[in-house]
């Protein structure tokens, strides 16, 4: 079951996670068992875990750099839409045993370089982990930690009737983006595809904008499994049904070229996820506070539609769509799904 | 990348792991970014994260039910030698892509089901997780949490020269059971081989015993990766050295038989892993404090040497083990690794 080996784990910790962990005094250098997580009074902790898969939830050929980004991008998109401050992170890594020594090393250095810049723009710390060897492809489990004043998350549940619907930057360029890594969308030029495929590939967790959210907004979601359906989760858990227009769906320079060229790819906006923009749900009075918000973040924040009395509570869309025709739209099923 | 799904992953939550979190508000039924942890002014949040994978960590023919109970505990014990109160724990499921539907029904009921019963013995709620789909091996991610008054963890640092060392249980027993699994020791009877082959499939956590040594215990941590590796853990984070003697390492009878047959296997009991009880330093002034907790806990506690000063700081063995034959004894390279 177990090789032995010259203390690999040990020294992977000591060269390359170790000083990830610097200057996290709870940390204990990685080399205890376990971490202490201090929790400020009055504050509680959020936590959220991620799994991503090589040939699952990214390519075989992606470098280490964008496994590593992208990994704490998707796993901290979570703290931002409860509204937390971003925090730390445990690192569980699965490598595979087939891979050499000179291979470990090589990816190894790069992805913990990347950690170490994109922790720092996050404002996180590594504070745990565990390094594995596995029979199966590279896979990490990204648990992540943030912090929030106690009751003043951001929760699927609160959404309102009246509230309008808001989305941050643009939707569909994740879901566009795959597109072009598995070879379509070939009617964009270079710089349309590479914006695309960049934004699949390095989405940006929108932290900053979760922070003045809390307290604003009734609820939030990040867009991860698509628009479509993640809103849908906030409909759920707050028995509401939401109303949107597709015309109103912000889009990027390359999504509208793509979507002049072929106008089914709006099925695709509506419903692929990887974009990691939060929905949310806020009361009209709030539209001031959003604009400010907006300039505060440099981001833009679109008003995309409403919530309303659900029609038929345990059945049928919670999410009513109106396409670009007027017509009412059906996105397909209900976002994509990692299982 | 990814495979739409009849919600799959929602429907998994719902019926399989939403059960397990419903006690605790702040899991928000797992169906929310993330979940809310409170803790309470004071105290810290302990945190560990440990990864298994079939073919690695555990047999592909283990049952759901053990592979539960042993992940667990394997986890908790982290949480044990820290001398935390264990509290609640998310949970990352990689099942394989090559199951059939009705296959992970089975083994998620199965899994569910003991991982209800094992999380009631320890008293810890889920509060979050994730479950994806994976081109390879079933593996599960467990971060574990616990609580401890701010500064009262017991640290792998704390050990002081003049310290007696301590272990917990019997050692050897998780080798032992691992040779039995693998078909070695066949002169043991079936009563005897079935007795170890428990022992490594369901380590139990000692909790109890960890909260007991906070305040009495000068440094601790759990047998995962050999008595030597992790007394030499202990060694090496406190700067000093730890003379320890064979014939006062506790045996379980099965243990003993098999080192009456074969006096080869001490080396194995030595430094093999997966016992999962705690070692640990203390005065000798808490003899009495520690005869007084082996009997509230019921579980013996056995002297097994003492710390001194380090002979070599950077090379050498921190640990010196004297053989039953009075001469000292080289278990071999310190401790198996998972790596």
């Amino acid at each position: 079951m177990k090789t032995k080996a010259a203390r690999g784990e040990f020294d992977i910790i000591r060269r390359f996670f170790a000083p990830l962990a610097r200057s996290e005094p709870g940390a204990l250098d990685l080399t205890d068992d376990a971490a202490i997580v201090s929790v400020r009074p009055g504050y509680s902790l959020v936590v959220s875990t991620d799994t991503i898969i090589e040939g699952a939830h990214f390519f075989s050929g992606d470098t280490a750099a964008d496994i590593a980004a992208k990994g704490l991008a998707v796993a901290f998109s979570d703290i931002a839409a409860m509204g937390a401050t971003a925090t730390a992170y445990t690192l569980s890594l699965s490598l595979p045993r087939v891979w050499k020594c000179g291979q470990i090393e090589r990816w190894l250095g790069a992805f913990a370089e990347e950690l170490r810049v994109e922790q720092q723009a996050i404002g996180v710390i590594l504070v745990g982990g565990d390094t594995v060897a596995t029979p199966g492809p590279l896979s990490l489990t990204l648990t992540v930690f943030g912090m929030i004043r106690s009751g003043h998350e951001l929760r699927r549940s609160g959404a309102r009737i009246g509230d309008l619907v808001y989305v941050s930057g643009n939707i569909g360029d994740g879901a566009l983006g795959l597109s072009v890594l598995t070879g379509h969308l070939d009617q964009l030029d270079d710089v349309q595809r590479e914006a695309l495929a960049r934004r699949f590939r390095r989405p940006t967790p929108r932290l900053a904008l979760g922070l003045h959210l809390s307290g604003i907004a009734h609820s939030a979601v990040d867009v991860s499994d698509g628009l479509v359906a993640d809103l849908g989760h906030i409909c759920d858990a707050s028995r509401v049904q939401a109303n949107i227009e597709a015309a109103r769906i912000p889009l990027s320079e390359p999504a509208r070229a793509a979507l002049g060229a072929n106008p089914a790819l709006m099925a695709q906006i509506l419903s692929g996820g990887d974009d990691y923009e939060l929905v949310f749900t806020a009361p009209p009075e709030a539209a001031e506070s959003l604009a400010r918000i907006a300039a505060n973040v440099d981001l833009a924040l679109t008003k995309i539609g409403r919530i309303g009395v659900r029609e038929t509570l345990d059945t049928g869309p919670s999410v009513r769509v109106t396409g670009l025709d007027g017509q009412a739209f059906d996105p397909g099923i209900g976002g994509f799904s990692h299982f």
